[in-house]
């Protein structure tokens, strides 16, 4: 069964897991422009986006208001997080890929249709990975996930 | 025929493509000191600058301006506004090379004289450069392009 | 004896060693989020984490802060910084592991039951280390030594 | 004749030849904290410093003040202040070493009694340098040379 929506975490997987610290409080992070042209290939072809982070903060929404791309954070739960956008978007969880980066990510590495990782996501999430991307987190793994379905389905469309 | 303008992508080729995001949606991009000395160089040897941008932030115009040198953004045709750079300076397009990094840079990539991008360039656009730097975008591209274009200049004039 | 506390310097350890410096004489330094995760599992299965930090600016006590972490800091003898929390926590230097990066560090790591250094430590602190973390500081050397912590503890409990 | 004065160019050499571009205009650099602990080192062994850049921002004197090292900034004839710098303590310019990393360098390498420059410095300012640190400007190029300086010392009082 094909895959619908695509959920990703956002530290270590928008970015390369760094958080910058600044005196008053204020955190920034590094992410990747060339992710903006692969999350509209996505869209463009049909496959639906969401972020879901534990992360309190503003700048995942920020971000993800720049990218066009729904995100859901403060999110203690991100498994019951994911069943509740399947389930708004009339879809199983076999349906859904997931791109995580750390233990927090495992209930739904586990459960997704398609479990991926970025290249430098924590050893113990490995085993539970489907595929583990070529390129680190934040700095061209959500582009290398984005060229990968568009590339499957254009196989799919010949 | 020689080259006359050198055009430049901003992200990716001035910048590593990465983007720094703050809390109040504020961003930040890391370029190359040296490449300042480089520009200075060009425009000393008659060879006119110009970047070319689709984002809308201020930070180009605020490097561009730093460096002294003119730049176009907020740029959803990038290839036309080439085309209308060339014509104002006089030029064809054989006369002007491209250096890009991205999808977005295709169309200016295949009509330019000299088409160059850099080491960490989109797989996809490799094909359509005849020269692929030796360092990474933000970390020396744009120096190392200035300095070709002198050493080739100083042969010639030998 | 098992080791019941773990003191961590901040620069180098915790950061890449790196601050950015900005034009209004403000300061930022990069840690990495996975840190978090890890300092939970320490204090769950039981050992007491401090930073000690001769640095004066408010950026060690901020990120601590986010990370629940007690810190001392514009600590001019760090090793009477550590030998005081030993004592308050009722233990001998010989439970307490210390981690650390630089020369001013070597007064602790002498005396420390297990004394740490990060991948990327000064030359002259290595000879005075049992252990050398594989990861950079910064980017997960500390993550590297909770999970080290909790594996061994796993271990002990089989 | 032993060297009384070590001149250091700033970015690329205390810096990792990167700047920040903030939306307003402003900039912010990347140093290494470990550079703060080689300076003391060679003041304590009487080794004078200063900082000659080019540069007309505030960061320079921003970071040379929390180092306590002098600094000569705006500055077009690097040259000429190495040579005012060298009067004032009394010194001639073989008493003097000079750290750079680019061409606007050359003309204090080519005069420097020690002429010393960061392992990722510009090609052409190679030829011109009695030595090339192991460590990257920013990352360390600095603490190299000052721990280079205390170890000859200690050789030559044994």
């Amino acid at each position: 069964m094909a895959i619908r929506l695509v959920a990703f975490d956002f530290d270590g997987v928008f970015t390369d897991n760094a958080v910058y610290v600044f005196e008053d409080g204020s955190e920034a992070v590094r992410c990747f422009r060339g992710d903006g042209l692969g999350l509209q290939k996505l869209e463009q072809n049909g496959i639906k986006t969401i972020v879901i982070s534990t992360e309190t903060g503003r700048i995942v929404s920020v971000r993800c208001k720049k990218l066009g791309i729904r995100c859901i954070q403060s999110c203690d739960n991100k498994l019951e997080a994911l069943e509740t956008v399947a389930k708004e978007n009339g879809l199983s969880l076999t349906q859904v890929a997931y791109v995580g980066n750390d233990l927090n990510d495992l209930p739904c590495l586990k459960c997704a249709g398609l479990s991926m990782v970025v290249k430098d996501a924590h050893p113990d999430v490995l085993p539970y990975a489907h595929y583990q991307t070529k390129t680190l987190g934040g700095c061209g793994a959500i582009r290398e996930i984005c060229d990968m379905f568009e590339n499957v389905l254009l196989l799919n469309r010949k």
